[in-house]
This record gives structure tokens, C-alpha cells and sequence, in this order.
């Protein structure tokens, strides 16, 4: 049996399941301090015997091996979550080896497995409160000097807004234009709230086929999957194809967008399943990538 | 013994080498029409009896297997390579198996093998005619859909530049506001002879700046490398490294300039040992890569 948390901003997924990526039982618990949410956690999986552990999490985290604060959630600005030593709690709790990476690298590993990814060179992106990426590329999660923050890029201005953006680091990088806090921001109304022919999609679409289109040139996904809130907007899937094609200038031939620009296969389990198959990769003794 | 070739748009380098990436013979000889310059090259391989050949090659490339035109130069406006079977005709001249990429992979591979890269996940720019960057992820090769085209990303304009930019797809993509003919169509005045005060600088260490941004939130290279004739601008590095620093916000920790954002170990040799060692690959079985 295999353990697998996946921990976001607003909950923590806690399940168990087989190494063929079947779930047996799992829960939520709600995010609030880690003194209240972790015990909750650690009550769950003791009720198994699970051999190994496997965690997607928010972050920023520290995932460099050799360093000391290795498994920590560092420097989030959520109460209680800064310096987290969240592996250690984790291994002294339950007394099983702890795989760890980041929230949208265990999504993207789900669908590279099970779902909508499946044996491609893939990016999966979500679309939510923040918004991250994450990418397999040639079987491999891709991790680097840190893990990849793709959702601070730098866009060009749509003419049409004025809005000064909402990333507390860059005002306008692509999270603070396009994320669902952003989007409630500029019109005073939550997306989930808005009709589709409200002007919020024009520049939506247009930034989030930017970033696309920067990932293309520089990571040349085969396929890209896009999840999180905002992404309940099926509309939003063909603008965005061919938005990325109309800036690239008859520069890319891509995919049909049915088949390019995609929603996660396994729905709102990509994260979770990802998690369930990092632990699985401590059992065959691969525990660096 | 093993046969490379760095097919570049002003000359091809011919060499040929033994496994450990040292060089015997090496010829340059001038780029012309196809008809010209190939038989040269068939006639210098013809002396040696070469067991590989190992291709690094200015595109856009064919490097799709599956595909009908796998190993050729495709669109290309440079007269007389458009469609180009460039694999395919050293196959039949030379009677060995060709391992083919492009001019950057191979010199990203040679960087990674020899040079500057060594055992780093990094990534290889070369500044010069054009812009391209080749990247090494997990001690492979990236590539995906098709190569990347990190040389065509957009950035945002400079408040003080006017130019409308020189790349013929998109006017101001970073090859159309900082390749070498950008700089010589903006100023009147080639890069080579501009003073080291000259505004032209501000401008490149800006765009190069944001280019390597985005590639590093998006890539996390722990290594980067620039070349090219632009590059030979030493001033460049350290003033780029400060000007990531300042456009990322504090948000990024990167490595001091020194170590980070460097000069090619192999000078002008990344490409040609890089292609020598995708010969080394066909050798032990692994040609897809
Ligand atoms: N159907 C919808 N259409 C547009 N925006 C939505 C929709 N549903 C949720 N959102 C927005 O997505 C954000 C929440 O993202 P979500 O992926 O659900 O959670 P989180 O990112 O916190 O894990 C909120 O800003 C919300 O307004
Ligand atoms: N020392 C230099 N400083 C600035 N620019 C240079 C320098 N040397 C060459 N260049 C510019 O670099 C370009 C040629 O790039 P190079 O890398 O040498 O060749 P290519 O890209 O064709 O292989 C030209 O536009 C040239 O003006
Ligand atoms: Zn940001
Ligand atoms: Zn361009």
C-alpha cells in the first residue's frame, strides 16, 4: 500500500492506493495552520500500512537533496506554512521513506501516467488562485537549478488593459493578469460568475496564449494540458489554440486543438494520482528524479 | 574514427575525431549553393574511413523520425537549401549512419560533455546571425514537438527603442531586436564596432536579460551559456546577470555571474565536438535520442 498527499492552497487530498494507481480510500482535510491540518493528516494514514509516501505540494519548496532545509515548504506567505519542515514531519510521523515535489509536477506526472499526457512530452498548467507548470519531458519531471516558476512570466500588454495586475512580486507577470484572484480583481466579479461573452475572456485568452506560446518555443511540449478554476471555461480552450497561432505568425504548425490543448484526463485527480506514483518510485529505488 | 559536421550559414566545419572528442583533421569551407559545397565536404570525409557521422545543422530541421522528410533542411530561405535531404545524401556518399540535430543541440552537447555544461542541466545561446539556444535536460537533448525556437520568443519593448525590429516572421521577437543584424539595421553600425559605452549595449543587455528570464523560469537551467559573435562582447555577461536580477524582482536566487552565465569552455568548437560525439551516439545503439 502506498500514501499519497496532495496539498494545496485551500485542502489537503490525503490518499492510499496500489501501485497501479488505484485509489482505496481517501479524504480532505481543510488548510488551515499546520499544528491543526497535519495531525488530521498523519490520523488518516495511520489508520494503513502504507510503505511509502508520496507529496505534491504548494510551494515554493525546496527540493535540492543536498541542501539542509531540504523538504521544507520555504518562504510561502501562508500563516504557519513558512519553513515547513513538511518531509521530516512527515518520515518521524509515519516512519516511511517520503517523496516530494511540487503540486503541478505530481499533476503533470499523473496525466504523463494515466491520463491526458499519456507518452508525451507534456506541460500541464493550472489555472487557478496562483498559476503554475509543470512539464515531463523525455519520461523525466522536469526540475533544474529550482523547479520551474512558469507562472511568473513577462507578457506584452493587451492595448485594451489598464489594469496594474495582482502578483505581489511583478504587478503584471502572467499570474498577476490571468489568475482567478486577477481576473475578480480587474472586474469585480469572480470568474466563475462571468458570461462567456464578457470582455474578461479577450484578455484571458490573449494572455494565456502568450505564455503558451512562449512555453512552445522554448520546451516544445506535445501535448499541453490545462486544469485549475478557471479552466471550467471549456470556451476558453479553442480561443486559446488559436490565439497561440495567430502571435506565432504562421511560425508553428500545431496540433488540432482538440488534441494540443487539453483538459486533465483524470479531472480533478491528476494531482493526487501524480503523488500516489512518486511514492511508487521510492519503492523501485529511484528516488533522485 | 568518427565523422562531424557543423553546417552553419556562412561556412561548414568538417572534422573528423576519435570517441574521446579528439579532433585528427578539421576543414572549413564556405557555405554556397548545395551543388557546390557538398562534394567538397563528401570529397575531405572520402580520405578517412569513418564509421559515424555526426551532423549539427542551421534549419528549421526536419527531426521527426516517423516523418517523410526526417534529415532534411526544410524552409530555409538560404538559396538552394530549402528541402535539403541533407541525411539522406551524406548516407548514400559516405555508405555510414548519420545521427542529425541542430546547430545548437550539438553545441549544447559538446558544451555539456566538454565544456562549460559539464554535468549541468544547461542551456547553450548563441548571439550572433541569428539567435537560437539549445538545451541539455537529465543528459539529454531537449527536444519535443519539434525543436525548440527559443530565438523567436516576444519581450517587451525598451521605453527608449524605436527600431520596428529585423526578424522576418515577427519584426520584434528577441532575434528581430537582438541578433547581429538587428544591432548593424538600428545603429548603421556593426556590433564588432561599436564603442563599449555605446547605447546599443543598454538595449542588448536588456532584451538578452528578459530572454534569459523567461528561459530560466520556465527551464531552470543550472548553467547558461552564451556564444556567438555578439558575445565576444565581454562586457555583456556580468551586466546581463545584474539586469535578470533586477527584472526578476528578488524573486529568483541565482548563482553568482561567474559561474551562472558564462562564455562557451570550447570556444568556437561547442558545435563541431558536439556533432563529433552525436556519431559516438550511433555507435552504442542510441539513436533516438
Ligand atoms: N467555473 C469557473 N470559471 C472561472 N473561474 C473559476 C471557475 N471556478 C473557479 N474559478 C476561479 O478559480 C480560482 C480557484 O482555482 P482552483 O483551481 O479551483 O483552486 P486552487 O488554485 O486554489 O487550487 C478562483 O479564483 C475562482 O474564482
Ligand atoms: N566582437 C563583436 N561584437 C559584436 N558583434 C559582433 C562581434 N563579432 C561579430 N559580431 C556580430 O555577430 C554576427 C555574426 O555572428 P557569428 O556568431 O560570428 O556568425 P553566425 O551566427 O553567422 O554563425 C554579425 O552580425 C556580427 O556583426
Ligand atoms: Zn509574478
Ligand atoms: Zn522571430
Amino acid at each position: 500500500m502506498l500514501g499519497a498527499i496532495e496539498a494545496g492552497g485551500t485542502k489537503f487530498v490525503c490518499a492510499v492506493g496500489n501501485e497501479d494507481g488505484q485509489m482505496l480510500e481517501r479524504i480532505q482535510i481543510p488548510t488551515e495552520i499546520p499544528e491543526k491540518t497535519i495531525p488530521m493528516v498523519i490520523e488518516f494514514f495511520k489508520n494503513y500500512k502504507v510503505r511509502a509516501l508520496g507529496i505534491g505540494s504548494f510551494g515554493p519548496l525546496d527540493l535540492n537533496e543536498k541542501s539542509d532545509t531540504y523538504g521544507y515548504i520555504t518562504s510561502t506567505p501562508k500563516p504557519g506554512w513558512g519553513n515547513f519542515p513538511f518531509v521530516e514531519t512527515m518520515k518521524k510521523a509515519l516512519n516511511v521513506p517520503v517523496a516530494f515535489d511540487t503540486d503541478v509536477n505530481a499533476a503533470v506526472w499523473g496525466e504523463f501516467l494515466f491520463g491526458a499526457g499519456k507518452g508525451f512530452n507534456c506541460l500541464y498548467i493550472t489555472v487557478g488562485t496562483g498559476i503554475g507548470a509543470g512539464a515531463v519531458i523525455g519520461g523525466k519531471r522536469l526540475h533544474g537549478l529550482s523547479h520551474p516558476e512558469m507562472g511568473h512570466i513577462f507578457l506584452r500588454r493587451h492595448p485594451k488593459d489598464k489594469f496594474e495586475g495582482f502578483c505581489p512580486y511583478h504587478k503584471d507577470c502572467l499570474e498577476g493578469l490571468a489568475s482567478g484572484p486577477s481576473i475578480k480583481k480587474r472586474w469585480g466579479i469572480k470568474g466563475e460568475d462571468l458570461l462567456e461573452d464578457h470582455p474578461a475572456w479577450e484578455l484571458e485568452i490573449h494572455y494565456l496564449a502568450q505564455a503558451l506560446l512562449q512555453y512552445i518555443l522554448i520546451l516544445s511540449p506535445e501535448k499541453i494540458i490545462m486544469g485549475g478554476g478557471v479552466m471550467k471555461q471549456s470556451h476558453l480552450f479553442p480561443s486559446i489554440h488559436s490565439e497561440v497561432k495567430r502571435l506565432s505568425k504562421g511560425f508553428l504548425t500545431l496540433p488540432p486543438s482538440e488534441i494540443y490543448i487539453v483538459a486533465p484526463g483524470l479531472g480533478d485527480d491528476s494531482g493526487i494520482l501524480g503523488a500516489l506514483m512518486l511514492a511508487k518510485e521510492i519503492n523501485v529505488g529511484n528516488l533522485t528524479n
